[in-house]
C-alpha cells in the first residue's frame, strides 16, 4: 500500500502491527539516447509497488529527484546537492520514527545515491551520538535494486559486459516493462560505451558523449524488463524481510 | 508530457520550441478523518498532467514532500523543514535554469508551501541580486491550483461554508476522482470541524483533534471531484499560459 | 515601553503580569524617488511606539534589516537573504521564549518580510513538531501595518488607485509625520509607477526605473501621515490586544 | 546623516563623493540591576551620530541585536547565535559593497560582538580568498567606542578600578547622557561585582548573580556621560577618519 | 615530502613540475581493548609518507579527526558530524585546487569516512555543475590503505577470518609497526567479536561491547605491521601514480 | 600522552583522575620566504607535547589546519572558511565532553584562529544559553603559545621590534628546534617586512609580497627555538594548571 493512498488513522491501525516501511529513492537524470530521464526513479518505484502488494507493506512516497551534479550538462536532468539531500533525508526518517516506524529501508535505483543517503544516516544518527541522549531510533538501511541476487545473475546472463553501469539495458528494459509505449529501440553508436571515472558534469560530457557509461541500452526489451521486475520483487521481498526481521 | 518519460535527446529538442515547464508541488500529510496523505501531492499532480495533456506542456516530477511540521502529530505526517525545502527548490530550479528554462511554474496542493517556497525563490535570486551579476534568471511563480477562478467558483457552489481550509471536501472529491476506488464516504463529528490559527504540531493536534479546519469532508464524492479536475485543469491553462506568455 | 530602556529587573516584574511583546521588523531598502529607505521600519516603530504607550506594551528593538534582494540594484538598499532572516527571526523568538513570553507580534512595514517571517515561525515550531518534546510554545504572529482595517480603509478614502504596492503616498505619509524634516514633495513621472511582478534586483529595477511599484508618492503630506498614524496605532491596539487574548 | 533618512538618490550621490559609512552595531542584554539593556546599542548609536553630524558622514541603522547568548539567563536578553551573527554582516557588507560603499566600519558598543565580527569579516573574505576572483572589496573595521583613547583615558579618570568590564558606569553614564529620563541611580551590593570568566548562560548568571563584571555602576551620572560622549564622539571622527585615509 | 615541512617558494617550484599531492585522512575512534585510538589516521599517514618518500610525493597534513559517530559511546572517540567533514574536505580540496594541485589523492584509514567524503567531492563539483561555469577542476580520488590489493592479499593470509572489519590485526599491527613501544599484546574474549550493522553510537556499543568488529586483534605483531606496511607502500605508489597519470 | 596513542580503557581511566585534556591547534599557511608551512601547527603541537610529559597530562590530535584565507594567496597554505572551523571545534567539544571532559584547553598557534575558535566556543555554549537546558558543561580556553610571560619576554629580549607578527624569529625558530634539519637561514629583503591591516588573499599579498609582517626571520636559530620551547613548556605547564584548578 503505498502511504500517500492511505487516510491518517490507517496509518495508525497499520502501525500497530508493523513498524516497517520502503521508501523509493531515486533520481531524475539523462539516462543515454533511449532511456527515460525517471529511469532511477520508476524502477524502485515499481518493485516496491509490486513487493508491497504481495506482502502488505507500506511504500512511502518516491524521492524522485536524488544527487546527480554529474549529469548536470544533459538536458533535463534534476538534481539536489549533497548537502540538501542529506537534509531531505534526515526530515524524512525523522518525521517517520516520530510517528513510530523503527525499520526504515531506502529502496534506491540509483548508484550516486548511495554515498550521500549513507552520510545522511549518520548525519541523523549524529543526533544522539554526539548529545548522548539514548532512544528509540529506528534502523536505516538502502539498498540498490540492481544489486540484488536474482537481479545481478539476470543481468550477467542476459547482457554481461554490455551491462555497463549507467544507461544499462537491464534498467532501461524495466522502465519499459512498467511503460512499454515509452520503449525507444535504438542503435548505439559505438556499441559499448567508454567506461571511467568522473569529476563535475563537465568531465561527465567530455568522457561520455552520449550519456551512456559502458553500457549497450539497444538491448533493453520489454521481455527482459519483465523478467527483471519479477527478479527484483522476489529480491526486495527476501531482503527487506530480513531487515523489518532485524537480521 | 511528465519530464520523467522523456530522453535527454527528446528535452533537448523541446526546450528549442519552449522553456516553460510545470512543477507539481504538494505534501504528505494527514487529511483528516477519510483525507489521503497524499492529497496535496495528487491534486496538483493530476491536474498538471492534465492540464500539460491538451497544450503539449512539460511536467516535471511532483515534489511530494513539502512543508507540513504543524500535521506530524498525525501518523503518516512527512515533512520537511523549511530550511531544507527551501534548499530543494533553489536546487530544481538551478537544475532546469541550467539547462534553459525561463518559465519555471510550480503548481501547488497545500497552503503551508507558499510562504517557504516564496523565500525560496527570494533566496534562488539573492545570488545575482547580491553579487551584481546579471544573467538570463528564469520567472518564477508558484500558483495554488485550488485557488484559480474557476475552482474557487465550484467550490463556493459546492460546499459554501462547509468547504473550510484543511481536508476540504474540493480537495478529497478531487483524489477520489483520480483514485475511486479510495473513495471513503464518512459522516464526521462534529460537522464542520473548528478554525483558527495554531503553532506546532502539538498545538495543531490539540485545536484540531481530527485534523480538519473548517471543513466537512463528509459532503466529498467523485463527481465532484470530476467536475473539479475540470476547472482546475481549464484555470491551470489559462494561468500558465498567461505566465509563460510574460503576463 | 521599549525593552531598550529597562533594567532586566523591571523586564522580569513586567513578564509576572504580560507575557505579550510587540516586535517592529522593517527593511532598508529605496522607497522611490521621495521615500525614505528606512520607511519599511520606521513606520511599524512609531506605530508600535504609539499603541504600547496607550495600553502598556512592550516594544522590543526593531528589526530594522528585512529580506529585500529585489531592491539591491538602487544604493542603499540593505538586505538579508531569507536564510539570513530565518535565522534571525527563530534566535530572537528563542530568546524570548526562553524568558516565558508567550504572545510575540512581529509588527511588520514591508510586504517582502511576510514569506520569509512566516517560514521562519515554522522553522521555529519544526524543532517541536519534529522532535515530538512537547512544551509552553510561544505564539506567534505577523501583522502588516498598512493592512489593519482603519488604515486600508483611510488610504483607499486617501489615494485609491494611486496608493499602488510600493512607495505608497500611505507609507512615507507616515514616515512624513513621524520626520516630518525629511519631507520632500516632488512631482512623479510618470505620475503611477508600473505594477507586476518581479525576479532579482536586475529584473526589479528593469520593471521600476524609480523604483515605485504602482504608486503616486507625489500625494504625500505630513498631515495624512498623521491620520494614517493615528489609525494604525488604534488597528494596532485592537489587533494586538485579541492576539494576547487568544483570539 | 542616517543612512534610513536619506532617499536612494541622495545616496547614488552621496557615494560619488564619499564610499564610506559607518555601522553602529550592539546587543540587548541585561547590564546589571540599574543599566538599560539596549545600553550596547545606544552607545554606539549616539555616538556615530555624533561624529558623522560634525564630518558630514553616513551611519547605517544600528544592528541593535547581537552575540550576547552568556546574558540568556536575565530576562530581557535577546541574542543571536554566532553563525547567525555572522551570517547578518556578510550580508550587510555585501549589501553595501555591492552599492560600491569601500570603508565600512562597524562602531561596536558589546565586547562580545568581537571575535564574532572579526569571524564574519574573515567568512566574507574568503568568498575571494578561495575562489581566486579579485575584485573592489571593501575594507572593514570593528572599533570599539569605549577603547578610543579619549574614553579609556577618562574612564580611567573618572572610575578606575570600579569600571570593571560589563555594566562599567561609562557605558551607564553614555545611556543616560542619551536618555537621561532612564536614570536610576542606586546602590550595588557588593559595591564591586565579581570578575572572571564564564561560558554559557548558566555558569554566567552563577558567577555574576546581578549581571555586573567588576564595576560599580553606582557611580553613573548624566554629566560623565555628556563628557564621555564628546570624547568618544573625538575619538570616532579621528579613527573612522583614519581608516576612511587607509591608514 | 611533508607539505607542512616546505616552504611557500618550495610548493611553488615543486608545482612547475608535479600537481599531485596526497592527503592522508583517517580517524581518532576506539580500536578496541588494544588498538590505538588513532589507528586510523596513523596508517594511512605512515603509509603515504613512505611512499612519498620513495617517489618524491608531496604529503598535506593528516586529517585525523573523521566521522566516527558510532564510536563515540567509547571514551577517547572525537568525531565530526558528515555535514562538517563534507564542509572540511570542500575547504581543503578549494585551497589546493586554487594552487594549482590537479590531482587529489585521499589516502584514506577509515572505512566510515569513504560515504561522506564521496559526498565531499560530490558536494565540491557541484559549484561548478549547478553553475555551468567550467574550469579547471581538480580530480579526486578516495582510496583506503586497507584495501590495496597487496595488503589485502596479505591480510587474507595473514589472519583470514580473524581479520574481522574494526580493530581489525592487520591495522593494529601497522600502528604497532610505526608505534612499537605502544604494542598490547592481549588475549580477546571472544576470541572473534560479533558482526552485523549498527546505527547510532548507542546501539554500536550494544551490539559490539568492546568495540571490535568480527576481529581477533589478540593476533597483532610488529612483524605482521612491518609486512603490511611494506605492501601498503608499494600499493600506493601503484595506485596513486596510475592515478596521477590519468588511469 | 597523546590520545591518538591511547587505547579507549586507558581513556577511561584517566579520565576517573583528571578531566582536562590539551587540543593542539594551528594552521597551515605560508611563513614568509623560509617558514614552514606547518609553523602554527608545529609549534603548539610541540609544546603541547612537551608540557604533557612533564605533568602527564593527555593531548589530542592537533587541528593542523586552521582559518588562513588570508595567506590563500600563497602555494601551500589550507585554509579552512572561519564556519567550518566553528563547526570543527563544536564537534570536537561535543565528543570530548560527551566522554566526562571538563576543562578543554585549545593550545593554539595561529593568531587568526583566535576570533573564529571564541566564537565556535559561543556557538557551542549556545545550545544551552537558548534552550534553558542546564547540565554540566566544560569550560573552554584558547591560548597563545607565543603570548605566554616567559615566552614574550624571550621574544622581546631576543628580537625586539624584528619580532613582527607574522613569520616571526621565534615562531621560526621553534620549528627549526623541533625540525633541525629543516632550518633555512636566509637573509630578507628589505630586512623588516611591512606591517598593517588586510583583507581577503589578494590584499594580504600586495601588502605583504613575501608573506612576511613586521618581521626579520633571518634571526631564527636553532638554540632560540630550544630557549623559547623551555619557555613555553614552562607557560604551558603553569596556565594549564591553572586553568584545570579552575583559576
Amino acid at each position: 500500500m503505498r502511504l500517500q493512498l492511505c487516510t491518517w488513522p490507517e496509518v495508525e491501525a497499520r502501525l500497530a502491527r508493523s513498524t516497517g516501511i520502503i521508501v523509493p529513492i531515486g533520481s531524475t537524470e539523462q539516462h543515454g539516447p533511449n532511456g527515460l530521464i525517471g529511469t532511477d526513479a520508476i524502477c524502485p518505484e515499481v518493485v516496491a509497488e509490486g513487493a508491497a502488494e504481495r506482502i502488505d507493506a507500506l511504500v512511502a512516497p518516491t524521492i524522485s529527484i536524488g544527487m546527480a551534479q554529474h549529469h548536470l550538462a544533459f538536458p533535463g536532468t534534476i538534481s539536489l546537492r549533497p548537502a540538501t539531500l542529506i537534509a531531505v533525508v534526515r526530515d524524512v526518517v525523522q518525521s517517520l520514527a516520530r510517528h513510530g516506524f523503527r525499520e526504515i529501508y531506502f529502496l534506491n535505483g540509483h548508484g550516486g545515491n548511495v554515498a550521500t543517503v549513507q552520510a545522511a544516516f549518520a548525519q541523523y544518527h549524529s543526533e544522539a551520538s554526539f548529545t548522548g541522549v539514548d532512544g528509540p531510533a529506528p534502523r536505516l538501511k538502502i539498498a540498490n535494486w540492481f544489486a540484488g541476487r536474482r537481479v545481478a545473475a539476470l543481468s550477467q546472463e542476459l547482457y554481461g559486459e554490455a551491462e555497463g553501469s549507467h544507461a544499462t539495458p537491464s534498467e532501461i528494459s524495466l522502465t519499459w516493462h512498467a511503460y512499454p509505449d515509452r520503449a525507444r529501440p535504438m542503435q548505439m553508436e559505438p556499441r559499448l560505451a567508454p567506461k571511467g571515472a568522473y569529476g563535475d558534469a563537465f568531465d561527465y560530457r567530455r568522457r561520455f558523449p552520449d550519456g551512456r557509461i559502458g553500457s549497450d541500452p539497444s538491448l533493453s526489451s520489454v521481455e527482459a524488463g519483465t523478467r527483471l521486475y519479477e527478479a527484483s520483487v522476489e529480491d526486495t521481498i527476501e531482503d527487506y524481510g530480513a531487515f523489518v526481521a532485524g537480521n
